[in-house]
Formats: C-alpha cells, sequence, structure tokens
C-alpha cells in the first residue's frame, strides 16, 4: 500500500508527520495543494478534512487527518516492522509517560510558540508589523516551560529517558520557531540545550531540514 | 492495588478521569488539596505535578500527570479487565479514528469554551466582571465547530459511530461551561443534541453529576 501525505511541504505539522515516517523506515509519497483555497473547498471540506486544514494521510484506502492521530497510527501499525525504533513502548507504563509528556507538550509548551509563530506569520505572509507585546509575553510564558523543562531534563537525555514520539512532537514547532530569529531559546538552559541537540539532530530530522530547507528559509 | 486520584472535586479534568474511572469499572479514591496553594508547593512541584496543576492518578506505586495521559493509561491497562466497555478499540484503524477526534476535541472545541469559562470564572472567583467581547467571540468561534460537527455527526449516534474516549473527552468541559448560563449551546442542532445527550446521559456521568453536584453549582 502507498502512504500519501496530502499538505504544503512548509507546514511544520507536515514536517512532523515526515520525521514520523522516516523515524519508522517507512516510505511515503507527497502530494501538495496548488494553493490555500484548495483545502477550503467544499469538497475537501466534505471528503479531506472538515476543519480545512492540512495535512492528512492516506495509507492505501484509509484516510485520516490531525497531525498527532496520525503519528500514533503510523506507530500502531508500522512500528516494529521495517526498523527497530521504538515511539511509543509496549510497556503500559512506560507509554503512559510517552502519553503524559505528549499532554505537557500540547498544553505548556507548544502554545506560546504558536502565539509568537502568528505574529512573526503576519509580517512575512501579510507584511504586517508583529504586535511585540504578544510575541515577548508569550516569549517569557515559555521561557517559563523551559525552566520546569530544564528541572525535568536533569541527568536525562531525552523526556522519558528514551528517544520517543514525545520528543519528536517538540521538534517542528521548535525549529520554525527559532527559524524567526529566535535561535537562543534553547541554548540557555544546559539540559534543555543538550535536549534540543538530541532531538533536532537526528538524521531523520537533518534529512528532512534538507530536503525542505527552501520552504523553510522563504 | 489502589487507585487514587488527587485533585479538586469540583475540577472538570478531575470528571474526565472519574468519568473514565466509572465506564471502565474500576474503584479508586479520592484525596483533595486542601487549598489551591496546594498545589504550588515546591514539594509538589517537585514530587507531583512539575506544572503546579491537578489532578494526578496513583494507582499503586505509580504517578502519573495529564487528564488524558492518564485516561489513556487507564484505557491501556484497564480496559475490558472489569467490564466490556470499549473506550480505545484494539482495531488499528478504529482507534486511529478515535485518536483523529481527540485531536479534533482538542484543536477545534475545547479552546473556545476554555475561553468562555475563564471570563465567567473570573466573576465566579473574583468578582470581577467577564470580558462578554471575548466569550461572545469565543461563543461564535465555538458555534462554527458545532456547525462541522453537525455534519460529522449526520446518521451518527458517536463521532466514531459508537461511543468512544474521544466523546467522553468531550463532556466535562462542556457541561462545565453549560452551568453558566449556557445550557442552550448544544440544543440548537440536531445532531449535536442527540449526540450531546448520548454521552452525557450515561448512568457514569448522571452518578458523578449526581455525587459532585453540590462543587458544579457552588
Amino acid at each position: 500500500m502507498t502512504i500519501t501525505v496530502f499538505g504544503f511541504t512548509r507546514s511544520p505539522f507536515s514536517h512532523t508527520i515526515y520525521y514520523v515516517l522516516k523515524e519508522l523506515g517507512l516510505s511515503y509519497e507527497i502530494v501538495q495543494p496548488n494553493s490555500y483555497e484548495d483545502i477550503k473547498t467544499p469538497e475537501y471540506l466534505a471528503t479531506k478534512h472538515p476543519f480545512g486544514k492540512n495535512p492528512y494521510l492516506d495509507d492505501g484506502d484509509f484516510h485520516i487527518y490531525e497531525t498527532r492521530a496520525i503519528a500514533r497510527y503510523l506507530v500502531n501499525k508500522y512500528q516494529g516492522t521495517k526498523n527497530s525504533t521504538i515511539l511509543i513502548p509496549t510497556d503500559v507504563q512506560k507509554a503512559a509517560l510517552v502519553e503524559q509528556f505528549i499532554s505537557v507538550e500540547i498544553s505548556y509548551y507548544t502554545e506560546p510558540l504558536f502565539k509568537m509563530v502568528r505574529q512573526y506569520a503576519l509580517k512575512k505572509h501579510k507584511g504586517i508589523e508583529p504586535d511585540l507585546k504578544i510575541i515577548n509575553e508569550a516569549r517569557e510564558e515559555f521561557e517559563k516551560t523551559l525552566d520546569v523543562y530544564e528541572k525535568l531534563l536533569e541527568g536525562k537525555d531525552y523526556l522519558t529517558g528514551e528517544f520517543s514520539l514525545a520528543d519528536l512532537f517538540h521538534v517542528s514547532v521548535t525549529s520554525f520557531t527559532l527559524s524567526f530569529g529566535e535561535e537562543e531559546l534553547m541554548n540557555k538552559r544546559p539540559n534543555v540545550s543538550r535536549w534540543w541537540k538530541n532531538i533536532s539532530e537526528r538524521e531523520s530530522w537533518k534529512n528532512i531540514v534538507a530536503e525542505y530547507k527552501s520552504e523553510n528559509t522563504q
């Protein structure tokens, strides 16, 4: 069966899915929308993603949308079939801790980054000056989260000790945010800095950065 | 082993965990903080929840925090051991669709409700007048989500066809929001209204409402 990822190759959500696919050793095809309008048509809303978002994934005739759900589906179906990489352990308690840190990422980590990115994107795509007050408040909120991560990561290479889907989910949104002149964010705390290096310098991610660099730096 | 849920019994997050526990037929004990300050102490942050939130769960000596992670842990460990209720199917594709709708809930459904609730809570706990502009904008955003749900629920009793953890995750936050004079929100669309009845009139949830009613209506 062919796995197809439909979505803009510049999207950080698409990158997360590519990252999961590469970690699991899966090959895939990419189909891009022609334009933003393509994902808002009645046909798209009715059959592809009812909220008009991308990416979605087709695995043969199985259709699924929402990045984190797609990631879990790929892990549940394919983990261990092409290589020995484990993104969600089979042990119930270990899996629970991966889920705990996925929830931490959603609840405290990604939201302030998106607040910053939305402002930077205004400038990039519409020429509107970003609201520095919003950016600074979001950065402050994010730094508080990193202060907690610094403690959580004491003596650990990864959030649960071993690389997992929880770590992976942090990479794309962080990388995207850093690209807007925020490179120093992850360098100020030794444990966070070590962790960031561990999760962003994996071969799979470096390949994605290389392949989609032109979109990343547009 | 004893399952202990630590958290305020008035918290909608605690209610979600009770709901999962009851659906799975599990017994549990509740321990409440004495005050809000209890969940901000250095000891609590270091050993219970690093972000100073509640609830958390102890299952014997296994400790876990973050509501959705706790829920998944309980399902993975105990589903099928006490009764036949299925919250996450074992079939990979069916499980993926449950995850898809959990992600939909997080991405498009719960956030506007929290925006409303935060304003209503200001009034309730601090006597500060809620910002009606924020409430109205959030309600409008939520109604747009419900318009999509109305289509998704056409001909279906539940989001994936059968009751699942995805449906369950909607109940507590919705119920909490409706209690602030927003009772009409779920009555305007026939499919949404039928679904809401299906997921909020289950025996387990009715028991929770009865048991914690005094806290709910404080």
